[in-house]
């Protein structure tokens, strides 16, 4: 007898050939998928423990976000519109330095985790400081996550004295990486211009040594580029590839400013991309060449990055952005379809997190994280290609359940890991606090 | 006694000061607004028929959709992601032939109707054909719009001769002219190089002689302009100028392909555009430079276009990704910025469509086409700035409450004028039959 049974919906797989099925089933057995198959709606039902009858939506994959900073959920639209240096600076670093604890990054991440729970978001790639926090957050939210402790050549918050940054980040990692479950750890290097060639290499020895994701912010900004061709004498990625970080176990962030031969360095390394557009576009860095890494071969996830810079942890708008980014930067309109980005968002995604064992198709022998779509809504209507409206037209309202590891993370829309009564009041205090600590520059209300 | 008091909301203007109210109330008397003011939580409340508790609400203007081809709803998702030519001959075009009737276009109308309501927008601009059928159904709806007949130089649905096409449009202005309720006709002409330049001038004298908006499909594309420069000698811009259709009643729709020469035309004329970034983008026809018009003072409105080039009519994703996109393409964070976004899609959609003498902003004497959107929910919390969130983080799912004219449309998320137990059934009917036509090329459903 299986635990759950979904049954009489659309089953989006995002397997290897993108099966649908019209008509189908999932059956879920001790956290793992069992069986994906063609059942009518009439059929006679398996014997299961839970049946879940999937009328009018679409099963498919949660979705993975492969590039976030979940504490910054705090500082959603506290500072918008901005140049990027004066948005750091003036706004982002000063209200880290002041408000950035274990008890406010255990809040933040906890109102991320809502948002994403909530938005269909069952996996994500996090990369923060005081890392041990996003991460039992995270795993008591009942997520699945990469997360990553951050490792930049300044005071931190959690690390004063960033001659430690690496050895901060090992420790975290060892920690974390005894247990076999759903948050694996990760070291996060901020970026070349803020980490020493010495740190980089020390950082990715070590997450090498200890078996984990190495991510990397990196060509983000021309700004960035031309400072790296000025003191390096080559482009950001000629630059990690010259100090010998990349390989198919590091996860390269927005990657906007390459040129063709970094494109085939990247392809060449087996090292993977997290793309952000909105990120890009609302920061103003720049377009990345998507469709190239895609014919290059290189695994592609899609990022929300920060809340400070998007601002939500939404994916469905994501596909949509990525997306028709690509086919107006191109003047083509047939880069990025429908089925590449809803394989963004899935499988590639945990490709790109070196978890496309584990996750990221409904594939028999895969751990069951999967969401319920529900697609009997007006702007769903009618339906002629699944993907297509999962890209262009559905939003994260539209998620009606959410399993993780087998179990449920959200009901009809209703969380079960996160009590919302209690979060939201907690949050609004917080940002009671920082409003009155900054009412000088930021949080001029009244136009 | 007022008709309805709407009070303990943060009340988001949008009048010229963009004035925030952070706790206020809105008085409607007779479908009108009758007063905006401040009013703390426990204040005694004056008396209305119906008062309205807007706790963890933003009231704000109903959005207002500067560009729609709403019977299109029903093309949602046909064809995606194909070169405009293919897209329209292989799909679009055979679509409408077949299918596109009297009770078709009432059938998408309203479909577009439902989602447009739940999504918090009280106004569009439309263009098709069978417009008085497309009126009809608007009007039923309780929606505010601007109806254009189209003209076209080919056989079009309804208007089988094209020698007759301004006839037609201008019958149908005359017979929705005379009621001056919340319907106003209109001739869209499809595009220069759709329409003979003799029936660009009859349809503009027509509209003129009638007192009603001209609307026209602009330099959308490269090769539309590719193609003036070669027949006409000037841009589009400049061919429509040189015909002498442009003034303060004229909208020009798209707008992509103009040059600084253009932009002072447009300017001179007082013509205003109708910006629709997403349909640009999806159909890789490219940017329109939106912050250039903004500095040259035409008054620009924000659409969606049709559901069959978005994939919707949602302009919460629209602002957002207006705003992006021009930052990304001018590499400036500080352009479009959010209380640009939110007057685009309010006050200046108004002013796009000759309406902000009637609406667009919560101020006395204006119409109450007003909306309160749901900000108690994880992916709006923290709240730093009203605008920030509408722009960058709010969905069509936080509409909460809908009025138009003083009427409820939409009560805690319930349509109050349409029925979706009986529209979407009727719609997936209609998509039924049209699957059974084009088997052979659109709907390939298991990839």
């Amino acid at each position: 007898m299986w635990d759950t049974l979904i049954h009489n919906g659309m089953v989006l797989t995002a397997d290897r050939s993108f099966t649908v099925i019209t008509q189908g089933a999932v059956a879920v057995q001790q956290g793992c998928i069992e069986k994906v198959w063609a059942l009518p709606a009439r059929a006679p039902l398996p014997a299961a423990r839970e049946t879940v009858d999937a009328q009018g939506s679409i099963i498919m994959p949660g979705l993975i976000n492969a590039h976030t900073h979940l504490p910054m959920a705090l500082f959603r639209g506290l500072a918008d519109d901005l140049p990027l240096q004066q948005w750091l600076n003036d706004h982002i670093f000063p209200a880290e330095a002041q408000h950035i604890t274990p008890a406010s990054v255990r809040l933040g991440t906890r109102l991320a985790c809502a948002e994403m729970l909530l938005g269909g978001t069952t996996t994500c790639c996090d990369g923060y400081f005081l890392a041990d926090s996003v991460a039992a957050e995270l795993e008591q939210c009942g997520m699945r996550a990469v997360v990553g402790q951050g490792v930049i050549d300044f005071p931190a918050p959690g690390v004063p004295d960033p001659a430690l940054n690496v050895a901060v980040a090992e420790a975290f990692v060892r920690q974390w990486g005894a247990t076999s479950g759903r948050i694996k750890p990760s070291i996060f290097c901020h970026s070349p211009y803020t980490c020493s060639a010495a740190t980089l290499q020390a950082a990715k020895a070590a997450a090498a040594r200890l078996g984990v994701r190495f991510q990397v912010h990196v060509a983000e900004t021309r700004d960035e580029t031309e400072q790296m061709l000025r003191e390096h004498g080559c482009t950001p990625i000629g630059y990690l590839h010259r100090l010998g970080v990349l390989d198919a176990d590091t996860l390269l962030v927005h990657a906007v400013w390459v040129d063709a031969a970094d494109i085939a360095i990247i392809a060449g390394s087996g090292a993977r991309i997290a793309h952000c557009p909105q990120s890009n576009m609302k920061l103003a860095s720049g377009v990345a060449p998507v469709p190239a890494f895609l014919s290059a071969g290189i695994p592609v996830g899609l990022g929300t990055d920060g809340c400070a810079s998007n601002n939500d942890l939404d994916l469905w708008s994501e596909m949509d952005s990525a997306a028709k980014l690509a086919k107006v930067q191109c003047l083509d309109p047939t880069v990025l379809d429908a089925v590449a980005m809803v394989r963004m968002a899935t499988i590639d995604g945990a490709r790109a997190l070196g978890l496309a064992e584990t996750i990221g198709s409904l594939t028999p022998g895969k751990r069951a994280d999967l969401i319920l779509v529900d697609i009997d809504q007006p702007h769903l209507t009618p339906l002629y290609h699944p993907a297509s409206h999962l890209v262009y037209a559905a939003r994260a309202a539209d998620v009606r359940h959410v399993m993780i590891d087998g179990r449920w993370a959200v009901r009809d829309r209703k969380l079960q890991t996160i009590d919302l009564d209690v979060l939201l009041p907690e949050v609004n205090r917080f940002c009671a606090r920082m409003r009155t600590c900054h009412a000088d520059k930021t949080f001029a209300q009244d136009h």
